[in-house]
């Protein structure tokens, strides 16, 4: 697949055009619109495998960049302008849908996605918290407002604000800071996407959330501490997810 | 409700016989069977009380024992000989159910069964962790039998193999200190319920679980905190659950 009309997105996801495919290969033919995700290879014998979740693979997934595959070459990612690989991998992008548009669902989109299906997020007018307005966040936030959600964005930025409304049409934002507006926020939102990486508190995160809510941790924070009582009170759940199985991808 | 006959395990839980029954009340008469939980009162009128989900009422459950009720005394629990109370906040009792097998089920057993059922951990063949072998643990352990779950106990104490093995049927036990035996369980369970208080390690736990596996505290641990990379490398997943609603404990 060469990408060098399209390395749009450089580092994690590949989109371009098949330029060759390899022999009894059904569904792929040359000239066809194809995207990468975050993974280029996995053991292909294991159960995840199998539930094409092989980025749980046990073996150990091939990361498209910097991973290093079965022959011991360092995968470049999108940096390339061509890449060669197992049509296991490959995902097929509808005629007349922008690649630039496609490249982001393969790293950042799966990512919120599927932990938003897998908890039910996706149920007209409940309420969505997004911590952190960046890829990932921007993808929750559009995939939030595709679902009918009602949507609080947090940000430790005032800047993000503008483009948080106008941009991405959200319905409230909030400086992380700001210790007032997020105890007058307490138990009033459904759930929360957390995508900020580094340390930081959780405790007025839960606090937030109704009776039976949930909170995925889509970035890396590091430690999660908090008081298990804020948990039980309100029989809320921490959890987390990354990216995302081939067959949800596609 | 009158429970001098029966008051087997002093407490928050009650159970005994109806000596009078307030006019107007269906499905109620002296004579019959019945149990108290671990709340007497909710106001009634919110969310959670018309979903039956009254411990979670939003101007606050009163507990059976030591809670204040509306007109200021202090609820005595099982501790005391009788007991007034609303038909909402009472079970009743099948004829020939043991009254003192029932009293453990309207405190410890509705607090294992409802996260049980809720977490979808009553697949046969699954495997269950269950840390702490006191009143709650006891309960998940035998529910876990029921449900035809593989059972391994931690238990700070070896004391309690023999119990856990003779008396509950449990297939493995684990003393927790024993970090070796640990290591070799790691990715191998479904699900946990933790059931010890106070303050310890989450992570050793969090990494025996399974892919998705699911971590429901039911003690009070005080603080939480594990490295959110053991919940994103395996969409793991950490709850908590108190008591349960009266339908369900019904």
């Amino acid at each position: 697949m060469r990408c060098t009309d399209h390395p749009i997105v450089p580092g994690h996801e590949i989109v371009g055009v098949a330029e060759e495919v390899g022999m009894n290969i059904n569904g792929i033919k040359v000239g066809d619109r194809l995207g990468v995700g975050t993974y280029v290879n996995s053991g292909r014998d294991c159960e995840f495998c199998e539930e094409r979740l092989k980025i749980h693979c046990s073996k150990g997934a091939v990361f498209t960049f910097n991973g290093v595959d079965v022959d011991g070459s360092i995968t470049k990612g999108g940096y390339f302008t061509f890449i060669v690989v197992h049509h296991r991998y490959c995902y097929r992008i509808l005629e007349n849908y922008p690649l630039e548009s496609a490249a982001p669902l393969l790293c950042a989109g799966i990512t919120v996605y599927r932990p938003m299906i897998h908890h039910k997020m996706s149920q007209l007018g409940k309420s969505l918290e997004v911590i952190g307005l960046g890829g990932l966040g921007h993808m929750a936030v559009k995939f939030g407002k595709a679902f009918g959600l009602n949507i609080t964005v947090f940000s430790t930025s005032i800047n993000k604000k503008e483009e948080a409304f106008s941009l991405l049409g959200a319905d409230k934002f909030v400086v992380s800071s700001d210790k007032e507006e997020i105890k007058a926020l307490a138990k009033s939102l459904d759930f929360i996407i957390g995508t900020a990486s580094g340390n930081h508190l959780f405790d007025p995160y839960i606090e937030v959330l109704k009776m039976g809510g949930v909170l995925v941790l889509v970035g890396y924070p590091g430690e999660l501490k908090l008081e298990s009582f804020h948990l039980l009170r309100g029989m809320k759940t921490a959890t987390s997810s990354a990216s995302g199985g081939t067959k949800m991808t596609q």
